[in-house]
């Protein structure tokens, strides 16, 4: 078998650890199996990097701010390496340039276009365990690039697809994946399978153990990827094609995403096109707009209200106050008290009362619905701050999750 | 023009020396030159490395070494680039990678093969300042090599040999070349220029401005050397194949090694072959030997005295005694109160009275000579330890270097 395993930079935080993930790593060598692992930066020695960085110089160039941070993540490789030769077992320390690992040319978000194996399946078939830096690669100019958030599980993930992997397993600090964040819901459980398609929704609504951009690539490639805690033994969470309990389960899990913002346009004209307008306007700068509700205003106008992360709210702003003329609109309202609960389930595709059945909960805790938006297997609410958790405990206990 | 510059560790070891370096390598570019910077790891960077990597394996493997090591230089060079970018001149920054600077493979201690200068001509075409990583190479099989002692200095001379370079300039801690050490001899001179040879006999006598390997390779390919302060922008000292004033001045300077410990092997059988198995036994464990002295000893036999440095000494001490059967002695002495005093002059070819000059000098300050090793353009004189200072002034002043 040949498995890729991915670890943190939390992993790999100090000498104790690194001998920890080493071990971990030689335990699978020794069954037989051939081990390719993925390691980001150590602890937090990329904001120690950014910090370097605008020490210098404000506003860094991009290109110069990857040639920066891809040491980070070589220093990694280099010493789990040598931690591994103090152990007895042979290995190799590989960077973006001597996978190769190309990626498109843009610095700071890159994406993977093609991975040449040829060097990792030589080190390989020599029994060397394989070691390489995540979140990097190399573009067509021969400079490196970042790979941005979520950037060392996208390099695992594509490193399994390119190497037909029998398994990518990304090494967290927590068992897997829950329904629903344990340190709200107490009695959240732990998966043992979930969908491609439910972990996409879920990451999207605010689970934060998966970037979705990863999973999306496990998706497309059909790579079985398993989510395991780099502190102990449990089984972990698979995230794969079809799960065998999909049929039975309603819902597979609750996220509840803080950091969602509600803007609201008020007044805007009435006619066709001002939406888009406004809509075309955001994507341009880049912001990315999540539930959307349209509601009749007063005199023949229309209010629209979405949301935002907060992160963007300024940008939001300001986009849109500069172009008040232009898109023609009265007012302009935010509110940061917010918060977005979803249900994900595969299960939901064939069961139009889920919706309904969400809300009864709500209303039963007398908790208020600010916003609505659904997809194919997803509802997401958006509630005030306050009432957040106790709208997932009353949602997960409504779809009978901790049984 | 075309000018290589190249700055030390201390010379970019915190953000006012990085603009310092960076304001110096604009000011050149802004004359209209091209630029081409060399840099070595910031500070003491190289040294955390090394304790980092022990920490982790007492030995570590010297690939992995490497590939820790080089990110040293990559620090540098990204935050040079983001320091030239804040005072608004493009730059871009080179790893081994990218240059690509070819060596051979052994890891460590690497040698320069050949430069592929494609990517940096079109880099300075593009008007931007190259600011290169020294010390680091890649080797046939794609991995990260160093080049040892005097590394980032070899880097600099092999591109400007590579690029056909105007000058490359080794900027230091001190103004440049002097007849003796300025901290020792209060009247030492600043030399104005010095041979290429004269420079290379210099640095073996123990004078550190520059690596030997460096003025080598600077010699080898005609690379006009200039040694020059980072700190002040006084004119330095060129190296060059033939200077101005060689036929006038007799030596060039006077260099002192405080690291040579003599050696005695007591006892040795008068016969052919004994001289020969000794000093090939310590050739092959990599010691280098440098003063020879053969004395008849007592009943037939003979005693042998040599220096080596001291950093070697164990090493000699222990292949000697593990030998001792096969090479045949009765006894082991050192003496570690010794230091090698040497002049060195391209004009002593041509004038056979300099070693008699310099032993009349010594004995009139009633300094004891141990042993005495001669070439072509240098006297080497071992003294006692506490007569080395006193020993300098001496020839120093007998030769008037300093007027």
């Amino acid at each position: 078998m040949l498995i890729v395993k991915k670890f943190g930079g939390t992993s790999v935080a100090n000498k104790e650890r690194i001998f920890n993930v080493a071990r971990r790593c030689i335990e699978e060598y020794q069954k037989g199996n051939d081990v390719v692992v993925v390691l980001s930066a150590m602890g937090k020695y990329t904001d120690e990097l950014i910090d370097m960085a605008r020490d210098i110089n404000a506003r860094p160039p991009k290109r110069e701010m990857d040639m920066l941070f891809t040491i980070g993540e070589q220093m990694s490789v280099a010493l789990m390496a040598m931690a591994m030769d103090s152990l007895g077992v042979r290995s190799i320390s590989l960077n973006a340039f001597q996978v190769a690992m190309h990626t498109t040319s843009s610095y700071g978000n890159a994406r993977i276009k093609r991975i040449d194996c040829e060097r990792i399946r030589r080190e390989l078939q020599d029994r060397k365990i394989v070691i390489v830096t995540g979140f990097q690669g190399v573009n067509k100019y021969d400079d490196y690039t970042t790979l941005g958030r979520g950037g060392s599980d996208t390099t695992a993930v594509a490193l399994a697809a390119a190497l037909h992997a029998d398994a990518c397993e990304i090494y967290t600090d927590v068992d897997g994946v829950y329904t629903a964040d344990p340190r709200m819901v107490k009695n959240a459980k732990k998966l043992d399978e979930i969908t491609y398609d439910e972990m996409m929704d879920l990451s999207t609504a605010g689970a934060g153990v998966l970037h979705n951009r990863c999973v999306e690539m496990a998706k497309k490639y059909g790579v079985p990827l398993v989510v395991r805690s780099s502190l102990n033994n449990s089984e972990g969470t698979w995230v794969k094609e079809v799960t065998k309990k999909m049929e039975r389960m309603l819902i597979t899990g609750v996220a509840l995403d803080n950091h969602a913002v509600r803007v609201s346009v008020i007044g805007l004209q009435d006619e066709p096109g001002r939406a888009f307008k406004l809509f075309d306007l955001l994507a341009k700068n880049h912001v990315n707009v999540d539930i959307i509700l349209q509601s009749i205003g007063r005199e023949g106008t229309k209010d629209i209200s979405f949301t935002v992360a907060d992160e963007d709210l300024q940008e939001t702003l300001k986009v849109l106050r500069e172009n008040q003329e232009r898109i023609g609109f009265t007012a302009l309202e935010y509110n940061e008290d917010v918060a977005k609960v979803s249900i994900v389930g595969a299960g939901m595709m064939s069961n139009p009362g889920v919706a309904a059945k969400m809300f009864e909960s709500l209303y039963n805790e007398n908790i208020n619905i600010n916003m609505i938006a659904t997809s194919e297997i997803r509802v997401t609410v958006l509630v005030n701050k306050k009432d957040a958790e106790r709208a997932m405990n009353a949602v997960h206990d409504a779809f009978g999750l901790s049984d």
